[in-house]
């Protein structure tokens, strides 16, 4: 197990954070397979927004695996069993509070899954579909553009220009920054993309990052409601489930959250007490944030349990990780950022967006190997 | 702001975890201030149970807080101001998802506000008290001793002579583990603790620590409610809040649970949707784990807002800035470690345990400089 810390290289910001010094950890397994002679690697790294885990994976959770290498095969032994290592992981650990930890534990997680579906010379997706007992597997994904930072020197018309640029490389659907400004300075921005989308709400979802006190959430479900939006995302803060209970009742549009809950018991009290509502609102936990791909099949059953479609799941994150948990899982779509957390973001070079859709290759594993600036990070892990 | 790494010491486990392999942090943070040639000095730690948090202060929380030090003197310029402080290490940080960070946040917290109580020549419980408007703090505390944990040498026979060496410390109140074994067995071991504390149940509270499902919870419940316990801590996963008050409204005796939810947020969820009886039960909210003490300051005015009076917190991690919370912010009591967790657990040499209280005294900070062992330990920071 292999790992290193990568700057984000994201000069932008959003209503809470400044990106441009912010952290990911890029993660090797490398297992003692061989394949037209080499060895059989799996890759991984956790999503934007809580930093790289390095002291965590190497002190904590990397001793416990490679402590009981006896546990790490699957039943037949032709390949990893990621459940039986992220088990290991989780030796010592005392259940809630579930932070940095879940991001660490995520990042192994993938490059564990990644080396698994190798070694069984199959594509994630198809193994996750396999492992959640999903017969039918989406082939391709719809996905929107994530973007609309705040920048004083880009205005509403660089704003415009960005979402154009997102239309031209084959998107349909948008999502922009609120609540780095007025209101009325929003509705300005807002209105300004809906010129560009034919006057189409349902082309554009709008992000708060839990900025908004309740008062102000309320105040923007009016506003973002009237003009009939894609959704409205994390009004405010992501564990107060009373307040977004409140922006539920009081919005006609969507609301979308849960990137900011790390779990599955997280996401559970979210459906459970958040006052979403399961024919209309969405939720978004990050695989790559989230303790990775088996606690993201957990949450998809309990979403079933409490009366809630996949379909209404779309994973933050945008990168081919959370791309094969929409395939494999058959969730509603995926976020995508096109030009920002790079090269962690995005998807296969070989499957542009079409139509606002991105297609799931055949290639075994998460496909990393496909998106040739990705590749070339992770490369110079081993 | 220095900080290392210290291995618990600790032989034993609970249900979930083994101690043997835990550390914690400990940190000082220097100031420019000088008091009979010594520069004034604040010391901190976190708590039991989460390890040390050395990368993310070294990497993320104190170049945030040393990069402003205009920012970190209070208004009238004679002391720190630990609210300011706080804000800076939270600079960048995405809201949810509170673990690990609010670990290593609680450490530099404590620290910061036992420089700034030093400062100001006044103990930090009245620091406290005044901060939080208090106008009369506890200048003694109930404390129960906390053990029991599962030795598979020690028998019934060893659990009874380690709970007699409790109560000949002076502790009047004890807690046991329980769910390391069969409902049989750990009757056994509460019946025979019980018979030493003349069958009087409310002596004598028990903890599972997260382990049970909802059927083993239940099943406890009824078996705990019977024996008329002083509480029943942690049935369940700490975040299952349906769970919990399923529990709750199955046991006639109080639930005590909460040192697992590690912010503000996830303390008032546990209150709004965890079933909880504000008349009945404990929270054990850990504020040397969950953002030190301003979160627990607001934590106490948030019980407040939600009904709750301040007594029924009784702070997870038995030591002096958890006793400082006691008193200051007039709660319940304080949990304590008489044997284990040396030497952060435990309260000053000059304080022993009199008719299960300790007396807060009247040095300056949070007193840890009162317990030689401890002081010991942090002087190796300098």
């Amino acid at each position: 197990m292999r790992e290193t810390a990568v700057p984000m290289g994201a000069p932008m910001r959003n209503a809470v954070i400044d990106f441009s010094r912010m952290t990911v950890s890029a993660v090797a397994v490398v297992t003692d397979a061989v394949r037209g002679g080499e060895p059989v690697v799996g890759f991984g790294f956790n999503a934007n927004g809580r930093y790289a885990q390095g002291a965590l994976i190497r002190e904590r959770l990397a001793p416990r695996v490679l402590e009981t290498p006896e546990e790490h095969a699957s039943a037949d032994g032709s390949s990893l069993d990621p459940r039986a290592i992220r088990r290991l992981m989780m030796l010592n650990e005392k259940p809630g509070g579930h932070g940095e930890r879940a991001v660490a534990v995520a990042a192994l997680d993938i490059a564990v899954w990644d080396a698994a579906a190798k070694l069984r010379d199959m594509p994630l997706w198809a193994m996750l579909a396999e492992h959640a007992g999903n017969p039918a597997p989406e082939r391709s994904v719809p996905v929107y553009a994530a973007g609309g930072y705040y920048d004083p020197e880009k205005g509403a018309e660089g704003l415009v220009a960005e979402m154009q640029g997102y239309l031209d490389r084959g998107y349909v659907q948008v999502k922009m920054k609120i609540g780095g400004a007025t209101l009325d300075e929003d509705r300005a921005r807002i209105e300004a993309v809906l010129d560009l989308l034919d006057g189409d709400g349902a082309r554009l979802a709008v992000d708060a990052n839990g900025r908004f006190d309740r008062e102000t959430a309320l105040a923007y479900a009016e506003a973002m409601g009237a003009y009939g939006l894609a959704w409205y995302e994390e009004p405010g803060d992501p564990l107060d489930f009373s307040l977004n209970a409140a922006v539920a009742a009081a919005c006609p549009a969507p609301i979308a959250t849960g990137e900011n809950l790390l779990s599955l018991q997280d996401a559970r009290n979210l459906l459970r007490f958040g006052g979403m509502r399961p024919g209309t609102d969405f939720v978004q936990f990050d695989p790559a944030l989230a303790y990775g791909l088996g606690e993201t099949v957990d949450i998809v059953a309990m979403m079933k349990e409490e009366g809630w479609s996949p379909r209404r799941f779309l994973p933050h994150g945008g990168n081919l990780a959370a791309l094969a948990c929409a395939g494999g899982l058959s969730l509603g779509g995926c976020e995508s950022y096109p030009d920002v957390f790079q090269p962690f973001g995005g998807f296969a070079d070989d499957t542009p967006v079409e139509d606002g859709r991105v297609g799931l290759s055949d290639a075994p594993g998460a496909g990393f190997e496909r998106k040739a600036t990705l590749h070339a990070l992770l490369q110079d892990l081993l």
